[in-house]
């Protein structure tokens, strides 16, 4: 086939990728099973425009985050009312606003926020909606970071109720065990207790590099973090108190207990506390087990919004961060105007996941998605006579297709191996005459001759 | 709940849409049937990113197309590299290629002939893809017309064989059966039928005009197409010809007769005949019903880029324009270098088809996704005891949910019955104690007491 004509060849823009069929059929793999799982907990599917406002987007995500937003250029004469000392100055970012009044969608949390505000007359709440889409970024690229990635959110809105957190554990357990992911730990913690914990360090009104410090415990350990608080002014009598609680060993309980009489001063903490029982004893109700669930006093996830529980998901043993985050937020929809909504969210990084299920090998080679009978002929008149046979067997619900050319048996075979097609059905001359099939089973490489029934209820099967 | 501070209220992006859980639930409905009959015919799934480079889009789709391509800006200081004099002239249009290197997808085809090139070595051809995402184009919005909407394409390349011509009719046909559209006509004609017209009405170097005036032969009728072709300089006697073959009346195979001895000096013409003939064939080696076959010798699809047979689907009685067509192309990926590679697709509208589903009133009501149960509670403790009852239905793989809080019962019947969820679960002080629970069918407004086994029975019927 194909004659190549040289010329530039096509690339692909940085930081983007193409999915083929293999790559699809594991991440479709990966996406059903968390979308069942998001609909068996009641949530709905919703999804959003590429494209939003730049009014809606800009100031969401910070400096750094409006930098990243990709722009789109403005249509048709986009200079026609460019103001003309930002152009003789050019200054791309005063002129941008300009000559760009839509980005595309750098979360789903924003979207999310906006579509609630513009239809909260209609939607009932509390409202659970799913939604899995690709955003973008413009991040530079690299290994395992991407300019356009799918996020895949479920979130809650419209309620405070702990019923909420404990659903989210119950659906990340679910997931995972839907996945076969088995050794993987849910870190959960607490706004209060994070401010508890500063209020206790004399850090109440320096809460934010106490937070952005203790979140990387587990990757530079205690010194770093000394030194990066003491270059914050932090004293070592505070220090001290901070790693007494960091470093306290014990099992959920045991941590509580520690915690609450050192919250005796502490409001936000103790609710914390509080909080964070109630949601155990729900599980509890569930007749959850916990054997996952980890509390973990230094979990912050940077500089979030969080207002409630926070939750982070770490598979074990393998070199990949968290695959999944989340928690309670006060304040969704207050940058739209609408102040008040409380709401959980959970979001599990699709392309993490992805790299730890190859690395665990927990991919199945079902998730392939191809046709499960090819059928191989030798000739015009046993390609005709395959007609039927596809068609039988399509009737019949089975993904089915015909070799569509006359070709050597050894090409058609190499096509049917390399599409993953487990069973090929052979059809001459002696086949076409007494009606008994050749099925090859791929896999083993066996062959058999069997009537058309026969090999329905062996595929069926 | 929510406070509302007054400000501006956020908007969409002009031509673009939210989809919402129950817009969602229906657009799910139509491309997991188009998807399942995709793969039961052997094609596999292929993503593309959003963004293309502007070097792989720009001159693919005419000068219109181009204007209709959203382009992204270049990210950070976009101005520096901009060329002083196109700045100076305020020249939108050179600009552009200084301060954007990527667009956003126009259509799906030049993606998917983009990905076969790149990666032309690893593919297994004949290469069945299909591949369902958005595209983008600004256009001016209009009823029924969006800047952002789903495309919904499978394609094979790398064989020139009919059978693909054949399989695309089935799929069509299965695909109308599976959505419960009855009612609808695959019109088909040959491009080189279309070139054996022209040759014999004498229009064989002016074929563009002729075909795009024909196309519209249902819509103006034949005095207006009369007319823009002798506008066009043709002369009586050839458009004599021309209604003489248009209007001919008879069966497929009368018409196939009528052209045979038409065509006898039109190569083209007969190539085409003898091509339509073998598809035919083919369909009847597959003991399919041609019923819903049209051949339509003004079947032109616009300018289209096809070489070979040609498709469209109409939905009769519906004042909606065709839902889905496509045809054979010679040289895909001829614009990037790769010559000779011969195709044929299928394209399926969802908008339209959501519209025409929307008014043949075919959504069933099972179409929604939504929890099968909700578990209504009185107060704390019944909803502890709801945990329990929740933990035994989704083990059972029923989507459930407990209302979050402490409700009054008509309220969280209202929830219940907005989110159209069948079946709710009352418990009461009562129902703990005697393990009767109270079923509530949403549908009948009827209500039962049963125990959670028989519950479980009825709802997994």
């Amino acid at each position: 086939m194909a004659d190549f004509i040289l010329m530039e060849k096509p690339t692909l823009p940085k930081g983007s990728r193409d999915f083929g069929p293999a790559q699809m059929a594991k991440r479709q793999y990966i996406l059903d099973r968390i979308k069942a799982v998001f609909q068996k907990y009641g949530f709905q599917p919703l999804e959003t425009p590429a494209m939003e406002n730049l009014t809606a987007l800009t100031g969401k995500y910070g400096d750094e985050g409006d930098q990243l937003l990709f722009k789109i250029l403005n249509s048709g004469d986009f200079l026609k009312d460019a103001d003309q000392a930002k152009l003789e100055a050019r200054d791309s970012k005063l002129l941008t606003t300009d000559i760009s009044e839509k980005g595309l969608r750098y979360d789903l949390t924003v979207p999310f926020a906006r579509y609630v505000v513009m239809n909260r007359h209609e939607i009932t709440f509390p409202f659970k909606r799913y939604q899995i889409q690709p955003v973008w970024r413009a991040d530079r690229p690299q290994k395992g970071r991407y300019r356009e990635f799918y996020q895949c959110d479920a979130d809650v809105v419209g309620t405070d109720s702990l019923l909420c957190e404990a659903d989210i554990v119950l659906m990340i357990t679910e997931v995972f065990s839907q996945l076969h992911i088995q050794d993987y730990t849910i870190k959960i913690n607490h706004r209060g207790i994070l401010s508890g914990l500063a209020e206790i360090c004399g850090a109440k009104e320096n809460e934010k590099p106490l937070f952005v410090a203790i979140d990387k415990l587990d990757k530079i350990g205690e010194e770093k973090i000394k030194e990066e608080l003491r270059a914050r002014g932090f004293q070592e009598a505070s220090l001290t108190t901070l790693f007494q609680i960091l470093n306290f060993k014990g099992n959920t309980q045991q941590k509580i207990d520690f915690l609450s009489a050192k919250f005796s001063a502490s409001e936000n903490g103790r609710k914390g506390l509080s909080d964070f029982q109630k949601v155990l004893d729900l599980l509890n109700g569930y007749q959850f087990s916990p054997k996952h669930l980890e509390f973990d006093i230094s979990l912050a996830r940077g500089l979030s919004y969080y207002t409630g529980c926070i939750f982070e998901v770490k598979i074990n043993n393998v070199a990949i961060g968290s695959v999944s985050g989340g928690g309670r937020y006060d304040n969704l929809t207050g940058s739209f105007g609408l102040e008040g909504v409380s709401g959980i969210g959970i979001s599990f990084g699709v392309d993490r996941l992805y790299d730890a299920m190859e690395e665990l090998k927990l991919f199945p080679s079902e998730a392939m998605i191809s046709s499960t009978v090819m059928i191989a002929h030798f000739d015009n008149e046993t390609m005709r006579y395959g007609l039927q046979v596809a068609a039988r067997l399509r009737a019949a619900g089975v993904a089915t297709e015909l070799y569509p050319d006359v070709s050597k048996i050894k090409k058609q075979m190499e096509y049917a191996n390399k599409k993953m097609i487990p069973y090929v059905i052979v059809i001459g001359a002696d086949e076409m005459k007494d009606g008994q099939l050749t099925l090859k089973r791929m896999h083993t490489g066996e062959q058999e001759k069997k009537t058309l029934e026969e090999i329905l209820l062996e595929i069926k099967k």
